[in-house]
């Protein structure tokens, strides 16, 4: 049988390898790689292969712990259309075209009894396509292999811990969610999270486009921001969100045409009023 | 100055450490263990010492990955009020005499120019006591010194690792939330996770009561549950909530009382209508 291994590598920080990662990618005969084969960038998300940096940090990953012999594979990502409207349909077809992809290479470049790895950044679970597009090529049938998923520190766990903060308080919930949808909430007028305010603490991923500088009640609600977490190049700001959402949108900037790609992510959280604890918490019952 | 170090070390697995870890744990010349210096547990999360098996654990890792010389000192963990029905109230007071142990510890355990290391189950983050007790004893000012956060795979990320699921879908949310508040959202009618539809992915951490057994909507919700996640006794069992409800419950029933203590958490997540794609999901922008 055939065995694919995806393995979340965490956000940044070599160091952010668990053990189980590092003996995973001990044991693996070939490496999948998807990349653009240029410098181009693919936009917020350190696509495979989209920036050099991030192809240099997972080169160096496989590098420090492939054993020999083994092989890297590089395919070329297809290309996702990012111009019309129906954006979940955009992303399908873009899934089902990785899916060729990675058939493609379980069934001519994966033997028998050979294990192959894909590397993610974070943790597998967390916004990243890979789960889904190794079910498709499952579903299809004609490639057979078992896989295993071996978790990771996701950015969201990065960020935290470099703001030294609890994501959840006593008892709340935690919402995690997209730029794209909290600029909806925010134009619906239903507050961060799209909901009432029971959903206090929200963690925003892919936000292209600086959703909480539009934030109406950015008075009462502290912002946690972090850009290239675990890397050299890591970027903290924090503060109330009409101090900071200024410097966070210009710093972001200047940061993604330097460097030619960014990867952020923050947690918002409204502010505890007087008398009320620090954002820290507990939910044990 | 003294220095501590706050240590995710994963849901439960050895192997769950990551490099950053395994580093901080060396450095260490002092760790902190809250114990009950007893067999006594204290429900369904792991406090500190309250299950030999996690204590073992947990001694394990240290044994492993300390450096002579180092010193391990165990401190009593205040009881917590659970009797009453002030549930907040409860947490923060136990949380201020945690305080004053680490306070205590700190004070008089650890050196100048010192590192002390407080290791945490999962991810420090995510419905954890540790960083809010840690800021509650620096705002009291005696106890002066710089600490650190490692973050770790949390149960979250640990969970979806073993089904093979991703927890978010393409461009929606995800919620992470206790069992005592899916079970008042139940209550009240509001759905899963006490909101629209909108927040149709759910987490659920710290449910005792298993929550999931009162879901009016069973017949088209999706569960995938784990107990003892990356450990030797590890359970999964996953399915519609109304084919495999009562089966999780009594698997917990029992497997509590062989063991004297559990930890578990699931996924509830609406299964896909006819047509649409399997569950995992990207969230790429």
């Amino acid at each position: 049988m055939k065995r694919v291994l995806i393995i979340g590598i965490g956000a940044g920080d070599p160091d952010h390898l668990t053990l189980q990662a590092v003996k995973a990618i001990a044991a693996a005969d070939v490496f999948f790689v998807l990349g653009k084969g240029s410098g181009e960038t693919s936009g917020e998300v350190p696509g495979e292969g989209s920036a050099h940096d991030l192809v240099r940090l997972r080169r160096n990953v496989i590098g420090a712990h492939a054993r020999e012999p083994y092989r890297v594979v590089e395919a070329r990502d297809p290309e996702r259309d990012r111009t019309g409207d129906a954006y979940s349909e955009a992303v399908e077809d873009w899934r089902a075209r990785r899916a060729d992809v990675y058939e493609r290479l379980i069934l001519d470049e994966l033997g028998q009894g050979q294990t192959g790895a894909i590397l993610v950044w974070g943790d597998p679970s967390l916004y990243d396509s890979t789960l889904a597009v190794v079910d498709e090529v499952l579903a299809r049938g004609s490639a057979r292999f078992d896989h295993t998923v071996i978790p990771g520190v996701s950015s969201v766990s990065a960020l935290a811990a470099r703001h030294r903060v609890s994501l959840t308080r006593v008892a709340r919930p935690l919402q995690v969610t997209t730029g794209r949808r909290l600029a909806r909430a925010i134009g619906a007028g239903t507050g961060p999270a799209g909901g009432s305010d029971e959903f206090g603490d929200v963690v925003v991923m892919l936000d292209a486009h600086c959703a909480f500088t539009d934030l109406p009640d950015g008075d009462d609600v502290d912002i946690y921001w972090g850009a290239y977490l675990g890397t050299p190049d890591e970027i903290l700001i924090s503060g109330r969100v009409r101090d900071v959402a200024e410097r966070i949108r210009e710093t972001r900037a200047q940061a993604r045409a330097r460097k030619g790609w960014i990867m952020d992510t923050y947690l918002l959280r409204r502010a505890p009023e007087a008398g009320e604890r620090p954002p820290s918490g507990t939910g044990v019952s």
